[in-house]
This record gives C-alpha cells, structure tokens and sequence, in this order.
C-alpha cells in the first residue's frame, strides 16, 4: 500500500478526503488557504503530524502569490496567513510548530528577495514532509522494541498513517513491529464521536494485514478486565514540559483503566508535538466542537430530539503519572519525565 | 407526562417501540409470542424491569389460547413457552424471574381448571406490572435519600421509565429527589452501540423537566477529572450474590473511574434483579450482540469496510468490591455485600 496522505501536486495542496473513508478513497486538490482551512476544521486532513505538514503548505500556498515586494510587506501578508492558519483548530501542538518553522525560514533569510524566499519556504514544506517520513520510522523503531511476540495492543483514534504522511506514531510502532516477523492483535476504540478509529484505524491496520478488532470505547476497561490487552499505545496533540499530554477524547480514560488493570500507556509521537514553554496539561486549551457530531451521528440524521444539551470537547488531557513511556523519534522517555524529556529532546 | 413502557391493551400486550424513539412516539399491538420475542430481541422493549413484565405478558400470550384440557397437557404449552421466552436474552435476571413467577402460579394452581389457571395467569402479570409501579418509586424513595440539593449525577444507558413500567430505577432516584425540590444536573452517557442514553435518556428527563446534558461515553473520565460529577447511578441486569452487577456495557469502565475519582458508584435495581444462586459475577452469562450494532451506527450505512472483526459484548460485570451501596425497593445495600444482600432482601 503506497498511499501518501498529504503532498503538494499540480500546484495545489492534494490530500485525501478522510471524511470519506473508508467508504471511498477520495483526493482533494487544495489551491487556496480558506479551502484548506475548512478542511482541517471539517477533519478532511487530520493527526497531530499530518496538521505540522498541512500547516507548512498552508503557509506556502498564502503567500506564493503574494505581492510584496520587500521583506517588509511580504512579512506582513505572511503573518497575516500564519494568524489565520493558527485560528483553526487549537490543541494540536504540530499546527503551530508547522506555521512557525515556516515564519523562521522567511525571517532568517528576510535579506533575500522576496522570491527567493517563497522558494525557500516550498522547500520547507517539502523538507518537513520528508522529516514526517523519517520521523515516523524512527518511532517506529523505537517502540518496536516494546513489543513481544503475540503481543495484544490497543488503541484510539487515528495515529498511523492517516494522521501522518504515509508511517503513522502509535500505528507505526505496530507496522515495524509486525515488518520484525512479530504477530500481533491489535484493539481499535471506535473513537466517538467522529469514529477515527472505526472508519479511519481498521481501514489501514486491514489493508496493512494486521489482526484488528473493532470495539466501542466503553468496552475497553471489559477486555482489560478479562485480561486481554497487554499495553496501549496512543498519539498525541500536544505533550506539555511534565508529559502531560492532549490526545483525542477517551485517552485520559484508557489511561484510568490501564493504571487500575496494571497494564502499560504509552504516548507515541514526534519531538514536534512537544511543547516545552507549557508546563502542565493545565495551561493546553482543549478544542469544544459542535453539538451535532454526537447528537447527529457523524452528519447524518439526528439520533437526539432537538435543543438537547452537549458536552463535547475533542481532546482529553492525560497526566503524566498514568503515562508508562513517551515513544518519540530521538529515544524513549520515562520518567522522571522533567528532566528526561529535555534530555532526550535537546 | 404519563407514559406506560407496556401494559396490556386491546387483547394484546401495548408496549412503545423503542427503536423508534426519540424521533416517533409509536405504540406495537403484539398478539402472538412471536413477535413479542422478535420485539425483545430487537429492544423495541428493553430495560430488566420492563422485561421482567414483558415476559408475564408474554407467558400470558402464550398459553391463553392453549387446548389443553387438563394441568399435565397445559404445563406441556407453558413449559414450551418458558423456554421459548427464556431464550430471548440471556442476561437480564428480571426476564427468567417474570416468567418463573408466571409458572409458579400454574403450579401453585394445578389443581384448578385450566380456564381458571389463565385467568389467574393474566391476574399475576399485571400484579406484576402494578409491583413494578410500587417498587420503582420505592426505590426512588430510598435513593432521593443520598441526593444533595445542587447535585451532579452521571448516568448510563437507559434505567427510567423506558426501562420499566413508568417510574424507573436510577432515573426514578433522580425524579424522586427533583420532586423533594433538589436542584439537580444529569449528564448521560450516550451508550454506544445502541445509545439508549442518547435516544431513551435525554428524551424523558428532558420530558420530565430535568437538567440533562449528553456526552459520549469516552467523555465521563474528564468530567470527573474536571470535579464535574457528585455520583454515579447506575441500573442493573443481573445482581450475583456477592453484589458484583451485570449492567449495560460501559459500566465497569464508570466503576473504574469512580474508583479512581474517589466518587460514589451506586447501582439502582429493584430486588427482582438479584439472582442468589449466582455466587459471583463470573457465572453471569453476557449476551454478544451482532456486530452491525457497532460497524453499522444504529442500523444505518456501514461505518466501516466490509468484515470488520468486531467484539460487542451487550453488558458488562462491575465486581462488588467497586460498588459504594445498591439501592433497592427493600432499602439501600452497602457492604459488606453478601451478608447485607440476604439481610435486606429476605
């Protein structure tokens, strides 16, 4: 399977439409930033990496065009573009980490003639895609070496290839795992309310050939309890300075169980989901999105009747105590997490 | 608001059909024990102590129409009936104990004419139904009782009025409590896969003029990290001798988040639920339902590709040593369990 989830292609930003899937593989060819924008906000492009990526190009395809004739105006309109990337969607640390490394390139180089520097930022972009791939891969490797032969995994949402560029964090460790002759099953949380982990996490883990079985969330704690899950492993939207980490809705909860069942948390994700200047899980601002996703199940008709009152925010904050290991690209860290992540992370 | 979740009409049993709900208030007309099986298995009736009643209605459908002329031959058509019945689903205790009442009151009555043993038969079954009447709002009294005016109370799946004849079990408590003046907040979890809190929940207590506010059932764990539940209540499917509860899956995982959370975990069940012949939890069979429940989202489209491994247990088992107390139409129960249960329900 060579399937890229994010690429720049005929001067546009092509991405696979993941609201589609896994009903239909569909492309989407990207040319201007408020399509873009809505498409990250609609979670047609989604994962924490894939979003740094999605960002990079975002940032290019807003000022290609561009204007300005010196650094002075062109870093006006980039700013502008930046400001209104970062408005989309608020937790994922990569979002920023992507707008931001693009800013440093067009500042570092501001002696440079303006169209200079938007070749160097597509160069950029294309660079963190790249990164992404190895990045990916060397997660990968790392937390393979947490794996056992028929080892049992479970995990949420989507954080493989779908939310990266074409490896995966938490489902590339699982990829090298199997790709090291290792036999695994592997326990897909459905992932409500918009069912990453029904629609997006069977769909790759199938066609990758690996063991999955699909249950709700609430069923977790009944597999843990008849002890058929050997470790968790999950993504990661943003980890804070002490490990505290943001990760879709229902990780904090399987980090409960897992703590109470005496079973391994792990957090798999790149360096860039870091967040250093925040010190704990407190100070991430946690995305509430609408109402209709839970009472409309995922856009269709309505399950509820009307008015009905919804609690419904995107992201959980996981304390780092409950968290066994981060698996990231540079090693993996443990605690004491403070000073480990700085670390491994330098 | 005066709803009856069944009760016997127009020589048939009356009951609401449930799938339908909250979008169609639609009333069945069942006249042959088929259908009445077909009406269980598929939740249009649903809820133990709506089942315990379904069942007498049903042996009473049954065997009325039975030829038998004399005790031998008739006890023939019951115990086929029984079975036929018992079949149905194969956790909820209330279901087995409607229809062993039924039959006790044939075998009680076997000297008596057939014609007589039916009449006495429909008699039985809407004492039962009356019971229920009286139990639930027993139970409601009782229960009022641990709710603090300003409470926050966190529920599961259905344990209303939808869930027995018009009062319900843990929702009972909370009508209860709301009609002694407290001021109370209800969130209720969604339910997956068949989201009875979605659709039963939010439908009556915003009927019955509660503050209910839905989450997804992956959502509980950060509300209680957030401070934002005063206590748990739960219904019951099954209540083994040592208090450990089969209830709607999703259970167990509030159990373990209780505990963690250091927050009170009350089952509500009328004492019909227990079964004391049944030591511990591990001896009650848990019903696994089709997987389209899961990879279907409610019947509908397919939410995921084709053959998808799913695992859809119907309930799950919260062991006792997690339960703060049971509250039962006989007073509350708190440990230590075994002894208390015989104590109480005797």
């Amino acid at each position: 399977m060579d399937i890229r989830t994010i690429e720049w292609k005929n001067k546009s930003i092509k991405i696979i439409n993941q609201t589609k899937l896994p009903l239909k593989l569909e492309y989407l060819y990207i040319k201007d930033l408020k399509t873009l924008w809505r498409a990250i906000k609609e979670l047609k492009v989604r994962g924490a990496p894939a979003l740094g990526a999605a960002a990079a190009w975002g940032v290019y395809l807003g000022i290609k065009d561009s204007k300005a004739k010196n650094f002075a105006d062109f870093s006006k309109d980039l700013e502008k573009v930046a400001k209104y990337l970062a408005s989309c969607r608020p937790t994922a640390r990569n979002l920023f980490w992507g707008i931001e490394r693009m800013c440093s390139i067009a500042v570092r180089n501001q002696q440079e003639p303006v169209s200079l520097i938007k070749k160097l930022l597509f160069k950029e972009a294309q660079k963190i895609i790249e990164e992404d791939r190895q990045t990916s891969r060397r997660i990968g490797r790392y937390g393979a070496k947490l794996i056992k032969d028929k080892d049992t995994i479970l995990t949420i949402c989507n954080a493989g290839i779908l939310a990266t560029i074409d490896y995966g964090t938490a489902l590339g460790v699982i990829y090298k795992a199997k790709e090291e002759g290792k036999r695994l099953k592997v326990y897909a949380c459905e992932t409500r309310p918009l069912l990453q982990g029904a629609r997006l996490t069977t769909w790759e883990l199938k066609k990758k050939g690996i063991d999955v079985t699909l249950i709700c969330d609430s069923m977790a704690a009944t597999l843990m309890q008849q002890g058929k899950i050997g470790k968790v492993i999950a993504g990661a939207d943003r980890i804070a300075a002490n490990a505290d980490t943001a990760n879709k809705i229902g990780t904090y909860n399987l980090a409960v169980l897992s703590h109470y069942h005496k079973i391994p948390f792990y957090i798999a994700a790149p360096h860039s989901t870091f967040n250093l200047r925040i010190k704990t899980g407190k100070d991430i601002p946690i995305e509430e999105r609408n109402s209709k996703e839970v009472t409309g199940l995922f856009f269709k008709r309505p399950i509820t009747g009307r008015n009905i009152k919804v609690f419904n925010p995107a992201f959980d904050i996981t304390p780092q105590h409950l968290i066994t290991a981060i698996i990231t690209d540079k090693g993996i860290i443990r605690p004491p997490f403070i000073k480990n992540i700085v670390k491994i992370l330098k």
